[in-house]
Order: C-alpha cells, then structure tokens, then sequence
C-alpha cells in the first residue's frame, strides 16, 4: 500500500524516496540535532537580518540553543529578533519539540559567543569573514568528530534530524556552492524579504577571488571548499549527515544554508543518496527570492524536499504573521522538527497543533 | 509479586529501594555516559595507578572515551594500563554497551588532554593538584550544565547511568567527603591492590590545610568543598545526576570516587534519594583495603549497592586474572554498565556473556 501524505506536508522532488523514507520513519523515534556556529561574515553591514543589528547576529546561534534547552535566553537581553521585532523560528522548532516529545541536543560547530547549555563540542571555532579566503579552521576535525556524533546518534534513534543556527550562513553556503560549481548564479535565500542578492554576490566573489577559486574548481572537496569560503556548521553537519544516514534515515531541517551540507555530502557519500531528504516550510519553498527546488535539482534528482505547510496567517501577533510577508521563512530547523514530530507521532501532529503551541510559546518569551 | 534478582547480580543496602528502582528498569531503555576529567593530583608520584607512569595518567580519561567511542586510542600510543599491563576497565564497559546496544555519551567534565571524540562541553577545565587548596575552577557553571544535560537526557531515555574516568579521583573524593563530614577517615579505595592510604591520608590533610577547612566544615556546601579540594569530574555528575533523577531512575556507576557524588547530591537534593543507586563491581565490593559499605551507610541508608557478579577467575588471559587479585576493580562505569546492561535485558544478559565479549575486545585491542 503505498504511502499517503498528510494535508501537513507537501512534497517537491523525488516523491518514491519521499515516501519511502517518511514510512519508514513514521511513528519511530528520533532525534533532533542543532548545530550552532558563528561566522564574522555575518556582522558585514547588510549581510545578516538574523539579529537587531550586525552586531547581535553574533548571539542569535547562542541564543536560539538557550531557547531550546532552557526557554530562556542567558546570553544577551531579549531573544532573536529580526529588524523590527519578528521572532526566531526556534519558536516553531520549540513547539514541534514540546509536542512530540523528541529529544533534541545542541552541537557547538563554532562559537564565538557560546550558549549557557550542555553542547557536543566538535573541536571547530568561529568562521572568519570569507572574504578572507580563509575562512574556518579544523574543517577535517569537525567532520570527523561530526561522523562519529552521527554513529552514535544512529546507534540510538530511528531517524536523525540536523539543522542550523548560523547568521550570515546563506551567504557562506552560496560561497561553498559556487566553490564547488553546484550553483552558477545566486539562488539562495535570506531571512528577509528583501534579499541583499548583489551584496551577497559581490561578497562571494570577493572571496573566491581572495582563495584562489573559479567557480566550481573544489567539485570534487566540499572540505576544501568550506575551509576557504564557508563556515564551521557546514563540516560538523556535513558529519552528522553522513556518519549517521548510513545505518538510518536523515531529515536535513534547513533552508538554502543545508543545500551546501547536502551538495557535500552527496559528493563525499554518493551512496546514501536515497537515505536523506530535506525537511523544510511552505514559507521557504514559496520565497520569489530564492530557489530551493533549483538549487536542489542541482545538487541531486533524488533528495527529495519534504515541508510543512504551516500557516501563520491566522495569527492574532504582527510578530508572526511576519512570516507570511516572507520574513524569516527558515533557520534552528523549525522545518525539520516540524515534519520529524509529524512523522514521529504518524500524522497526529497536525499544523494547527503546531500553531498553537507557537502562540504560547510566543506569548511566554515576550511576557504577553 | 515482588522483584527476583538474577544471578548476575547482588545487593547492598536497602534492598528495598534497590528492587523497586530494579523493577522500574527493568527492560527499559537507558542511555550511558561516561564524565571524563583531569586532575593534577594524578600526577603526585604515589598517587594514582590508572596509567603506566604518573605523567600516563593524565592521558588515561581521554583515551578511556576513545575506546568507548570508536574502539581505538587516538590520544596515545597504546591503551591505558596500570603498572603490570592489566587493562583499562573500558574493556568490561564496552562489553556491556556492545551487547545490550545501550546509547552512550562522552561528557567532558574538564580535560587537559581531550579525547578525539564529540563529547558534551561542561565548561570545566583541568583540575589542580588538591594540595592548592584550590582544585576546581567553574564548579557552578559545571553542576548547572550538568543538571541540564541530566534534564535533555531523562526526556529522551527511562533511566540514565553516570560514571568517570579521571585518575587520581579516588583521593580528590576522599578529600570531599572529609571536607563534608561524611567521612572521617580514609575508606577510599585504589586502582592498585596495595592502596597508598598513607600518602593519600597525609595530601588530603595538606589540602585541607591550605584551604583552611577543617573536617565536616562543609557539611552543607559540597560544591564548596569541590571548589577547595576536589576535581572537576564531580560537579558535572552531581549536576547529572541531580538533573535526570528527578524525573527517571539513576545507577551511578562507579566506586568510592562516585560516593563523592552520591554524597553532594544527598546533601543539594535529599527529595531525589530513593530515585537513585550506586552500579558497581563485585571486586570492589570485597576489597579488604576500602569498604564501600561504610562510605554509603555514612551518606544514606536509603541509597542501595548494587553490584556485578563478573568474575575473571576462568580467564585464560592474565591481565584480566589480575581483576581477581585487586587490580583496578571499578572505573569508567564498568559496574554500571554492566547493571545497566542487564536491567535493559530484563537479565538475559549474563554474567558469561559479559565475560566472552571482553575476551574478544581484549583480544581486539591487544592484537592477539
């Protein structure tokens, strides 16, 4: 019989391994995985909307892990906001967390400002900015310690959920995709409407000229191609990935910025194609600014895109509604852990549930 | 229809709370961690025999987690030995992880050597020789992390075992528990069978000394009386512990290092006793130069022992026979693990089954 999707998720792509890969985690346990890292490309005026000003990108990744594990921020006064007031996603990801019950840990691919939680450290350090041409340090290290983490999750779990807390890293996955001539042109997002698309391109050039690179010279060496122009939450995850979607499924909760992971997975471990699907929001998938469907029928005909359809546009806070004019749309894998408790609880978990377990969780960090 | 102990194990104590904490595990599932540090007290000739040389015995934790890990030693050439070439008590604690396929995390309760494996980051660092008068840095900062960690760990496991690697940690708890009152004079025991109680006697009066503490002056302050004498292993596993009992059943897997633990979280959370119960080995229990019995009636009769019946005596190897003339006897969670092992079984592992499989691990890293 084959596998019928719930009205929560939408489906792009290759939809046999879609499927294939949701029944086969449908009402299994999993786990979640954040990886939290900083890269000083994200406090380049204009680059970054993930903070109140360049400045505070730095400890959104902090931030968000505090969210998670405590519900309350130590690191800074207030929680993530964008310009203008719109809340983290890791509202989103907290509620499918709470709802599901799923067990969740922080990774520390990289921090300058590091979260007031336990973390599984990966030996990385906060990315320069890549217009250095040199960006991360201990690329090799974290993707091997980030390998072992997989095994050891996969030894534990049905199913593994990665995701991201990084500003400033859609900027440094387009550098690592054009490194490895994946993307020939800027298609990838950013967590405002207004898409800085020539700054981020100029930037990019800038830092593949300042390594060397043309376009896609590193094809075959995501590591290579991550040490000069990415940021460290790309190995650790790129890791995560591939040591443990070798043994049980993958979701890859994420925007653009887990497009490099994928891209460098698939190359490093062509075999688990077919183990590993992204899981995403309509929000992200809607965005005219970027293009996830292109960027990954790029990368590979056969990761599927798996997405959330919630909505937000019944919200009583401007706050959320937010999101729906195309703020934020992804990021602290609310995507990921939304389809993960989906199929954890085999379909019981619905949008709206999610929905209003954000309310309250909105209503509880803004003292409403 | 009350609780029948298997074969495989014994008990000390209040059998009671022992069978009751048995039967809510019974056929669970748990998870494993293994709190790894360095204190500098190791290194006072004498002191600790958990590695070849005094200066090995910094060297020992670290690769105790890479053993447990990914099976090989990264940090050293060889594996960790006592003088003699017995082997680390790793070999029994894999054993116990391979077959009952238990999840297993590496914490890192504050390390001057770091094992190559992801482990979760405590925000410790290396201990000082207790003699100082002062041992620990970040002990708040360890216990909080620590009760997190113990938190995220209970909502994803039925129960949760906590152990240590950290040479050297017999004397530091001694200098604790003398500092707390609990003990009065020297219980501890030792890796080797002829137990320096006069040396380690004669430093932690020195410590006591430099930190102007006099015995039971820190009857109500153990993470005081950790900051002034003890190592950065135990606040990490009080905070663990303290953190994951409130809401799951906890085996601290460990000997009289371990009581140290037991004893601080006695005196932070009275209301947790009754949740919790020391893992251990028989070897440990019928050492003639400590008494473990006495330490734990001196902190709760309401905390039970409840020990392995492991027995080496068959082996046909001698560095295992050595476990039956006193050697080494406990250390990274062996006693735990094996309990753990069998309760996660509902007993169909055995004490034999333990047995083979460190033969073959022995066999694996010994090359033989």
């Amino acid at each position: 019989m084959e596998f019928e999707l719930p009205p929560s998720l939408g489906v792009y792509g290759n939809e046999k391994i879609a499927k294939d890969i949701l029944s086969r985690i449908w009402g299994k346990r999993g786990v979640f995985t954040c990886t939290v890292a900083n890269t000083r490309t994200s406090t380049i005026p204009g680059v970054s909307d993930a903070g109140d000003t360049p400045e505070l990108t730095m400890f959104t990744p902090a931030a968000d892990a505090e969210i998670l594990v405590s519900g309350k921020v130590s690191c800074m006064s207030g929680i993530p906001i964008n310009p203008g007031g719109i809340p983290t996603p890791a509202t989103l990801t907290k509620a499918a967390l709470d709802l599901s019950g799923m067990p969740f840990f922080i990774v520390n691919g990289g921090c300058e400002i590091v979260p007031y939680v336990p973390y599984f450290d990966m030996g990385g350090k906060c990315g320069e900015k890549i217009t250095t041409g040199r960006s991360v340090e201990n690329v090799k290290e974290e993707y091997e310690k980030g390998y072992m983490l997989g095994e050891m999750l996969a030894r534990a779990y049905d199913f593994v959920i990665i995701s991201e807390s990084c500003a400033g890293g859609t900027t440094t996955a387009l550098a690592v995709m054009m490194a490895m001539g994946v993307l020939r042109e800027n298609l990838v997002s950013s967590s405002s409407p207004n898409n800085p698309k020539e700054l981020k391109s100029r930037l990019v050039a800038e830092a593949l000229a300042a390594a060397g690179i043309g376009i896609g010279d590193l094809k075959d060496d995501p590591l290579k191609a991550i040490e000069c122009v990415g940021d460290p939450m790309l190995p650790a995850n790129i890791g995560i990935l591939c040591g443990a979607a070798k043994s049980v499924p993958v979701i890859v909760g994420g925007g653009t910025q887990l497009a490099a992971v994928m891209a460098g997975a698939a190359v490093m471990h062509p075999e688990l194609i077919g183990n590993f699907m992204q899981g995403t929001t309509r929000w992200l998938m809607n965005d005219p600014n970027s293009s996830m469907p292109r960027i990954m029928d790029s990368i590979s005909p056969d990761i599927p895109i798996v997405y959330v359809n919630v909505d937000y546009g019944d919200s009583p806070y401007e706050g959320l509604q937010a999101y729906e004019w195309g703020f934020i749309k992804e990021g602290v894998g609310c995507g990921g852990a939304s389809v993960g408790a989906i199929a954890e609880s085999a379909g019981r978990i619905t949008c709206a549930d999610l929905v209003d377990r954000v309310h309250e969780i909105y209503r509880g960090i803004m003292g409403l």
